[in-house]
C-alpha cells in the first residue's frame, strides 16, 4: 500500500526544522531505522552534504538514520535498497532535473508504489504530483520534461499563500496563478498552507495539520477544504 | 540601432492599463502609426482577442493603432512588416511557447536588431533577455526550450519584490531564488520594481523610471541601482 507524506513545508515560522511533523513522522517511519534522503533541490544553492546533514540532525531527534542518496556511488542500488524515502525542499526544476539525469524518478516511484514510505517537503511534495507545473519555484534549469511521479492524481502547490488584501503589488496572486494553469491543463491542484500536509494511504489522500486547503478543479468553483478531508479525485 | 522599452509592469497600483508609460510610448514609437501586439501570454487565460482590445484602447490614447498579430494569417508576413512591437505580460511560459510554435522568435529578434522598436511589459519584457529563467510565473506548459530573444545581454526579472520583513512565510524570497539562479548560471540578472523600465538604444542599457532596481551578478555583491544608471555588463 502506497504510504506518502506531502508537507507543504519543511518548517513554520518560529520553529525548528520539521519539527511539527516529528510526531506525524514517527507514525509514517514506524519500524524504519534509516532513510533515504534525496538533496537534490538544494535551498539556496546549499550543498548536498550540508542539506543532508541538517536533515540527518533533525531526524535524529527521532532514532532515525539518514543517508544521502549523493553519498552512494551507485545511486539506483540505493534506491533499490532504501527503507524509506525523504525527499526536501529547494527549487523543484533542480530536483527533477537531477531525478532525470541519474535515472531515479521512476525507480523512486516503482519502489513507492511498493510500499516504502515517502516523505516530501515543498518541492519533494511537488514531484511526487502528475507534473510540477504548480510550483512556485524559478525556473533556474531546464529539466527534459515537467512531468513528474504522479503517486498522486493531482498536483501539488506548496507553500500556499492567501492574498494580502493590503497588497499594491501588480504581480499575479498565487490564485490567479492556478486558474492560469487551469486553462492549459486539467489536472486537479491543490494548494497547501504552511502547516499542512497529505497523507497517502493506498489511494486515500486525506488532509492533515490544523489548516484548510485550497481545491481546484478544472469547470469547477475553487473551494475550501477542512482539515481531515479525504480528497477525492 | 535597438530600440527597447522593458518595462517591470503595464500598470502601477491605481493607475489605468499603461497609462504611467504614455509619455515615454510617445516618444519610443515616434512617426510609428500602428504596431504588432503579441497577446501570447494571455494573463487570467484571457481570449488574444479581448486582450489585444485592451491593448488597443490604452494605444488610440496616444493615437497609435494595434493590430493583434494572431488575427493574421500569415503571422510570420504580419512580423515582417512590423513598424514595431509589443509583447504584453501573462505567463512567460506560454508566451515564449507560442513563440516557438509559431516560429516568430527569431524572426521578432532580428526585426528588432534591425531598429523596430519593441515594448514589452513583465512576461514580454522576460523573452527580451537570454532565457526566461528568471519569470516569477507558474510552469503552466512545456516550452522547447528556455531561450528567449537575446536582445539584452542580461535577464530580466520583471514585479521584483522586497522581502516584507513581518513576514511569517517560510516560502522563498524573490532575492533567494535569484542567488539560486547563481549557482547554476552566470547571466547578470536585473530585479525591477514595479514602475521603473529599461531603456536600451543600441548597446546603452539604462535604467528609467523613478525607483532603484536590484542588480545580481553572479560571484559578486548584489547591489542597488539608482534610476538613471547605464548598466555595464
Amino acid at each position: 500500500m502506497k504510504n506518502l507524506l506531502l508537507a507543504s513545508t519543511s518548517t513554520v515560522h518560529g520553529k525548528p526544522y520539521l519539527s511539527y511533523l516529528f510526531e506525524a513522522l514517527q507514525e509514517h517511519f514506524k519500524g524504519v531505522k534509516e532513510i533515504l534522503f534525496v538533496p537534490f533541490a538544494r535551498p539556496g544553492g546549499i550543498t548536498h552534504d550540508a542539506y543532508t546533514t541538517t536533515a540527518r540532525k533533525a531526524f535524529s531527534e527521532i532514532d532515525i538514520g539518514v543517508k544521502g542518496v549523493h553519498e552512494f556511488e551507485d545511486m539506483k542500488m540505493a534506491v533499490r535498497q532504501a527503507q524509506g524515502f525523504f525527499i526536501g525542499g529547494g527549487n523543484s526544476f533542480v530536483l527533477l532535473h537531477d531525478l532525470y539525469k541519474h535515472g531515479l524518478l521512476s525507480l523512486i516511484k516503482e519502489k513507492v508504489e511498493n510500499s516504502i514510505p515517502y516523505f516530501g517537503t515543498s518541492a519533494g511534495s511537488n514531484v511526487a504530483g502528475p507534473t510540477i507545473m504548480n510550483t512556485n519555484d524559478m525556473p533556474i534549469i531546464y529539466p527534459p520534461s515537467f512531468d513528474a511521479m504522479g503517486l498522486i492524481p493531482f498536483n501539488i502547490n506548496p507553500h500556499f499563500l492567501d492574498p494580502d488584501p493590503n497588497s499594491t503589488h501588480m504581480g499575479e496572486t498565487r490564485e490567479t496563478r492556478i486558474i492560469e494553469y487551469q486553462h492549459f491543463n486539467t489536472t486537479p491542484v491543490i494548494g497547501i498552507r504552511e502547516g499542512s500536509w497529505i497523507e497517502v494511504k493506498g489511494d486515500t489522500f486525506t488532509l492533515r495539520g490544523t489548516l484548510t486547503a485550497r481545491w481546484f478543479v478544472t469547470g469547477n468553483e475553487t473551494v475550501e477544504l477542512p482539515t481531515g478531508t479525504k480528497i477525492e479525485v
